[in-house]
């Protein structure tokens, strides 16, 4: 606003509101006056949850997950397979496959991809760990379930490499038909890559 | 979540923010993924604006604004005509007309409209405040800057009877095409109001 109607302390808060992913300046806005409206229910245990996750909250040295404790819940998880690790680019895609109850073994998040017009290279992302957490634990299999983009295959190629060299198998997630999925609103190449790996009935 | 991927911390965090408006399940996540990746940059600032929200902002006694005074800026600022009053429904409706800069005199926040579906009274909004102020103030003019809906409509003849038992004049906003609107986006009840209300060229 550049009028001055409220307190800056208002302001404040729209401002940082704004900066979170899903929120522009206007959603920000009906944010802000929502929980000045909900104070009791809503601002204030936000206000502490908020300062709860700030003090409490670390990335996991093992596996970059976020958790409160270090190693995290996933890598202490005694019931979980420790042959085999599944490498995501982003923890939220780690969320997506514990959701979905899709794996259940060890997860490796890289933080990012690969990306020459970015300039993100190897030493920026998790992959000299993953390569060591890789041999010293034994581990069977890989599984890299990176996006299936240019920078997410790119990233794919290069850890396979890196594995070749402990003679350790890479595999990469099934292309095809989204379960649900229309085929007329599909595109060629996932319609290319489904029909080729076609299964038997 | 079902399963417990992360501490409950993270899913107290998430399940708040997909409290606000604008925000689901889904982009709460993200947003909470995104707190937790700019801890210094935007967690740290956020909690603290909020919780000095909580503390410092309350709602102005005269007009319902809210402020970290009270009466708020507005209500104080010397500059404004204090013989006009200005009723919007919420506090973000004067926000949008204090953007606009399109009114400089004072406000009065209802805090909703008259519903007899929800069950919302003329004892439920700050109806009989504004009366209060009207004649205690002098006020010359009560503008009723109302949404153009039914329950909107509704509350603003209720509140031209109050007054005209004190001999206020109220007055509503216009009605007409929006600038920039283009006509054949706009609905019938608009167009025959800017036809009727068509005004010399």
């Amino acid at each position: 606003m550049s009028k001055r109607t409220t307190g800056p302390e208002i302001e404040r808060l729209i401002q940082l509101l704004s900066k979170l992913p899903g929120l522009g300046p206007r959603s920000a806005r009906r944010a802000a006056l929502h929980l000045l409206k909900n104070r009791e229910r809503l601002l204030q245990p936000l206000a502490s949850a908020m300062a709860e996750a700030r003090d409490k909250v670390s990335v996991c040295s093992s596996c970059g997950n976020v958790d409160t404790v270090d190693p995290c819940t996933l890598c202490t998880d005694p019931r979980r397979d420790r042959s085999m690790i599944c490498v995501v680019e982003e923890v939220g895609d780690l969320w997506a496959l514990e959701r979905a109850g899709a794996w259940n073994a060890l997860y490796h998040v890289l933080g990012g991809t690969l990306s020459a017009i970015e300039g993100i290279r190897p030493e920026d992302l998790a992959i000299g760990q993953l390569v060591e957490r890789a041999r010293e634990g034994h581990v069977k299999e890989v599984v890299l379930a990176l996006n299936a983009t240019v920078e997410g295959q790119t990233t794919a190629h290069y850890i396979t490499e890196q594995l070749k060299g402990l003679d350790i198998p890479a595999s990469r997630l099934a292309h095809g038909v989204p379960v649900g999925g229309e085929l007329d609103y599909l595109d060629e190449g996932t319609l290319t890559q489904a029909i080729r790996a076609r299964r038997p009935l």
